[in-house]
Order: structure tokens, then sequence, then C-alpha cells
């Protein structure tokens, strides 16, 4: 049966030991996307200079270089690669994070923080037009490399 | 016609002057849903010590502290109370929020920083037992203070 | 009767609210000692363009300034002072460290965190020559200001 | 005579106690100039999704935020308002980075900041080109608010 | 002769040279009490959701991955394993945080250091009861990996 | 003909994928200056136990280790050595600064951050007796290892 991870023996919450895990590439990527009105998504590309995807491209890369100061059980690790892309539709903006690794563990985390931190800050850009966006699907959509392997999210679900 | 913050008169981005907003007691709260499967929410309460919850609140809280680190064009404030909520459901938890400053702008981001972080951390405690867990419905749910007033999010939206 | 603070009615962690405290200025003082043995306090002066006092000064003042990330629900607030001051004795170090502000809550653990910090600087500085310090005596010397006014160690306590 | 800061009686080093300094608007402007060769000038407007300028003004507004954390004795202060502004010339660009608070402490340490790290971003971004370029005329240009009053540096020092 | 490190030739400051060291499984142990009177230890347990031990120990855990931050002239390194276990004796907690990595260096100041912010951590908790509380006996108990091999604290030292 | 670095195929900005570039050991140096008043350079000395060069020496130190969170598109790597050395001229303070690693990307940035902020904390240290100051020549000295191999500065560029 599959155990909650981060305990020891004993029950305690831990950063738990990869020492004995293999130094393998590694990689993940994690979607997430935010509800935006239409009046929203009209105002985006109003502004030559300055670019909401811009900034939050920059502050989603950012954070998955501190999701370890930001998750209290996460590894810290040398990111080799981390890319956030951005696909706007007539109701929102999906947000797809890549993040790589060669190390003990794996960066789904980097990947997941990246996206939920680039979807926070396209509302903080927007948010003086509409305060009702909403950020849904935040979930992992593949990863591989490790013990547990490939991993790539059913469609649909 | 409303505007998007963070641009000068030029379009380009800053960090929006709020030296003539007034000093005021400013709050928010936000919500994030974490979907999760019945052997997940199962095995939460069976370690003594180690409580998921109690890593995700503490996380939230510091994230709120964090959130002008994350979001690049938010102003530093110091917050005068955070606290983390949760809620357990038969499908997942509901995570609550709320940040409150006394300053001249808003604690909106550092209440959705709260949530998600919160909700991300709750991912990585779990994930050794299902990676398709979702972060869904992260949302303002009210904020008060500040020349905007008081927004108070539509049930059902 | 007195109770722990950082817990609401229902007995959940947070940010305790200081919304309602008073911004007063606010100071604290904290003790360390590191015990040394003579060969390492003989070896301290012998550089003239490094000293390990200096470093250790400079690490406790910025250690200080990021108590609050450090100490899951500590208020962040904007310090007005901070100084860490040495005395050595024939068996090691004292560190006295002094932190103020004008805000709604206290720093005595700014004042502890920066003479902890220089306290571990300086073990990390000499360790070399011998790893059997030890760190004792962190206490609080005095706090003033704020609803709960003076407090002054009992000197023997 | 006028005296070095940072350094109380005795001759230490300290964060200086400006407890009874008063809480006024303060702001400040500062300059740093990157020379680029011609080659990657022409390569900066060839990317119509990336662009040097937007990174490296966000990386100096983030910078200007972090002030305190790499200058030791720097005070950490609220800012209300932090802008870079660029201007391109044949032979590099100029930046112009601003800062503002309310507070008893000035911000010529956040200008000068946001200015090199926003040329370091310029310089990193553009590397690949060209290794030699330089970052020069890093000054204060002005400063306002405090007891010192105005500051306004001579044009040709 | 032993020397102090962290010095070259012309006796400045640095960040050692460990570019020659060998990449080794390297732990750490340390030690730290935090003295308390009966009444803070029977308070301890009467919250159920929120547990001082609980906040302590992720506070020790993060502080540990914070560690090259703190302590200026620490080399960062990739943590592959924390921990921090605590005794409740009827005068006070005695804290034990193990740390490890596969480095060029060892990981002696990261237990040192999540023992210490672990002990601040259970003072902040707890000083609204009593504000005479001490932190003491901060020390090494034992280091394995590199060059100088295995260290073990003698006891009664 | 070489390209900007940092963008993917349609342009979007990045952190560049290096999984596939060698582990080897790396180095870099870099230069700054920083112009002084005769009045400001007499003052130096008169510390007897607080240096401003000793300050700004572990601030360029700390500095390097911060530049993946300063520079938005740089790699975190773990530094094997930084040092900091600075020779005194009549007009000024020359500012010498070296990293290495060994890792799969070069510490150019590393040795660049560490020399500008090394030179804003002579700045912050001495700015009372004299404003006018500028930070110039920040260029990168020499760097080795990777796939480009050795670079040097041309004297007298």
């Amino acid at each position: 049966m599959k155990k909650l991870t981060h305990y020891n023996e004993s029950g305690e919450v831990s950063m738990v030991d990869v020492s004995d895990k293999e130094v393998t590439r590694r990689s993940a990527s994690a979607h997430a996307f935010i509800s935006m009105s239409g009046e929203v998504i009209d105002a985006l590309p109003s502004n030559k200079k300055g670019d909401p995807l811009q900034v939050a491209r920059i502050a989603g890369i950012s954070a998955a270089k501190k999701t370890s100061e930001l998750i209290p059980l996460c590894h810290s690790l040398p990111l080799s690669h981390v890319a956030v892309e951005f696909e706007i539709q007539r109701d929102g903006i999906h947000i797809i994070a890549t993040a790589a690794t060669t190390a003990q563990t794996g960066v789904e985390m980097e990947a997941l923080t990246a996206a939920s931190v680039a979807a926070l800050t396209l509302y903080d850009m927007t948010k003086a037009i509409d305060k009702s966006m909403e950020i849904r699907e935040v979930h992992l959509l593949e990863k591989s490399g490790g013990r547990s392997g490939l991993y790539r999210r059913e469609s649909g679900t």
C-alpha cells in the first residue's frame, strides 16, 4: 500500500532522505488556467512595452528557483531548464510550465510552483479591471525520470 | 474605462506609486480547493505527529510574507495578521487564507499566495499516493479597506 | 492564566492579529555565549584583514533582518536599529545583540536571532581548529515598549 | 567634519539607529550605462516576445525590494514606488531607476541597486554575443526628503 | 598547526575553494536544549491542532536550507536529508537536528542552524507565558564524511 | 551568426536548457571600480574595528550566492569558491571578484554580481561623506571552462 511521504518511522515530518537515489535527468510539466473576462483579454495587447505575459513568465521562472523555500519539505536542487508558455483563449489563459534537473529527486513541485506563480502574477497585473478571475486546473501534466518513471496525466481528468 | 495597473503613461511596467494613498487597515481572504481521492483523504489523519495540514498551514503563512518576492510588481508591506484554515471534504480540501495590514496598498495577493502555496504543499505532502490531484477555485473571497472599498465575491461565480 | 500565543480560538496556528496594537517604539537585547578553547581565542587576532568578529557581526545584523523568514509566525517589521557587540573572555566570547523598531509588535525574536546567528558564524569561522565549541546562555536580556512594557532578565537566572 | 556612518562610538559597525528620524516621503533616482556593440544593439528588437529590456526592468524592480538583503547595513523599508527606464543609444543603454518611500531613512541604495541589477541583467541576456560589455556611470542622480534634503548630481561630474 | 579557515594567504576573508575536494556523502547532527518552566511544558500538548513542536520542526528544516544565506562564508549545497527530533523533559526540550548531502563540503553548519532555529521557534511559540527560557548546549554531536572523517562529541563535554 | 540566448525558437524568454552541457570546472573573475574623493579614502582606515572593505567583501561574497535570485534567467548552482579583493588607489578602489563552480554552466554573472554589490556596499558605507561617488568599469576580466573555453578581456578595452 502506498504511504504518505515526508514521514519517518515514528510518524514525524522530515525532508526525506534521497541519498541513495540515483542522479538522473528528471523533468516535469504542469498546467494552470486563469479565467478572464473578455474585457481583460482585450486589454492585454494594448501595452506595447509592458506585457503582462512577459512579467508572468519571468515570475514563474523565478518562482521555480524558489520552490524549496516555499514548500517546506522540498529538496533544493539546481534546475537545468525552466520555461513558461501561454496560450490565450477567449475566456482566459492556459499556462504550461516545464522544469528539468539532473538530480536525486524530481521537479514536479518546481513545475507546479512556476505555473501557479505565473497565474498569480497575471491576476496581479490585471486585477484592477476584474477581481473575479479564478485560477483553475493546476495539475501535473507529465513527469519523467527517477524510480517511479514516466507519469502522464490522462486527458479529461 | 478601467485600465491595467502597473503601467506608466508610456506603457512601461512599474511598481505603481502608492505614495499618495491613505494608510488604512486593509484585509483580504482567498480560497483554494485541492481535489483528493478517498485514498489520500483517508491517509491524512493516520500520522499522529506529522499532519499535512499543519505543514501546509505554516507554508501558507510563510508564503504570505514572501508575496512581494514572488509577484514582481507587488509592494512589500508589513502584515499584521495571516491565517490559513482548512475544511476537509470527501473529495478534497478547501483552503481559506486571510491577511491584514495597515498600509497604503491592499493584501489580495498575499491572501491568494497563501492559499496557493498551502495547496501546493498539500500536493507535495501527498503526491506519493496520487499525482492526479488538482488545485481549483483559487479566487478572492473578499477584500476591504482602501479607495476601492469592499469587494465580496458573488457566490456561485 | 497566560496562554500560548499563535493559536486562534479553535486551536489552530496563525500569525496573531496585531492590527489593534499600538505603534510604539520597541527595543530588545539578547545574549549568547560561545565557548572556545584558548587555542581558538589566541588565533582570533592573528588575521589583520580578516576578523571573525567582523564577519559574525555582519551576519548577526543581516540575520535580524531575516527573522520573519526564519521564525514562521513572526511578523515582518522594519527595524530602525540593529547592533551586535562582543566581549572576549578567556574561555569564549559573549555576544550582545540589540534591535529596535517603531511598530505594532516587539523585536525579541530579532535580537535573539541576531545573537544566535552571530554565534553560529563564530563557530563556522573557527571550527577548523576545534569542533567542540558550544553555544550557551542564549536568552533575552531586556525588552521595552508595547503593552507588556519593560522586561529585564534577573541576573543569575 | 563629516564622518563615516554605520559606526558607533567605539568604532564598531552597526545598522545605525534611525528611531528618532522623521517619517517623511523620500525618493531617489540613479543612473547606470551599459556599453554595447552595434551587433548587440541591433539584436535587441529582433525578438517579438522576448525583450531583454523587459526582463531587465523586472529584475531591477525586484532587486530594489531586496536591497536590505544585499547591502548589510541598509534598513529594510516598504517601497511605495519603483520604476526602471531605458534609453537606447548607438553605443549602449542608459538606465534610470527611481524609488520612493515614506519612512525614516532614504532610498538611495534602492535606486542604485535597481539600476545595477538591471544593467547586470542586460549583460546576462546578451553576453552570448559579446562578453566585453561594460557597466559604467553608476551614480546617484537625485535624492529628496529627510534631514539632508535635496541632492542633485552636478551634470558633467 | 591548525589554522583558521576562510582566510587566504594575505589574511583576507573568502569562501574557501573546495573545488579539489572529493564529492562524498557527508552528514552531521547537532543538539540544542531550550529550558522551559513546568508551566510552559504543561501548556504544550493542550492544543490539538497547533503544536509548537510541529512548527519548530518545520522551521528547523527550512532553516537548514537557508544556512548559506545566514552564515556568510558557508557554501550552498543541495541537502539530501534533514530531520529535527524532540525529546521533552521536565525542565525543557532537547532538539536533535540531522542533515546530509553528497557534496564537496560538510553540513555541520546546516545541522547547527536547524537546531538553533528550531529552538528559537519554540521560544517564539511560548514566550507569552515565560520570557526567561534559555537556549543551551548548542553543539555538534557528530559529523561523517570528507577528508577529516568522523567526529563524535565526547559525552560530558 | 551569434544569437541572443535565453530565447526559445518562438522567441520566448526561458531559462535555457543546459541538461546536455558537460559538468566541468568553471571560473570567472570580474572587476569594478568605485571613484572616491580623497576625503573618503582618508576616512577609511580611521575605524579600527569597523572596516568598510570588510563589510563590502562579505556583501560581495553573499551576493554571489544570491545571483540566481537577482538575475531572472540565471541558473542556480553550488559555488565552490568566491573571493573579493580590493586595491585602494588615490582616487578610488578597485574591486576584483572571483567565483568558481563545477557545474553545467558558467559563473560570469556570479563574479559580476559580487563585484557590483561590493561596490554598492562601499557606496553605502561612505555616502554620508560624499554622494557623488561613481561605480565604473564593471566588466568581466576572465572566464574559463565550458564549451566556449577561455575568455580574457583585452587590456585597454
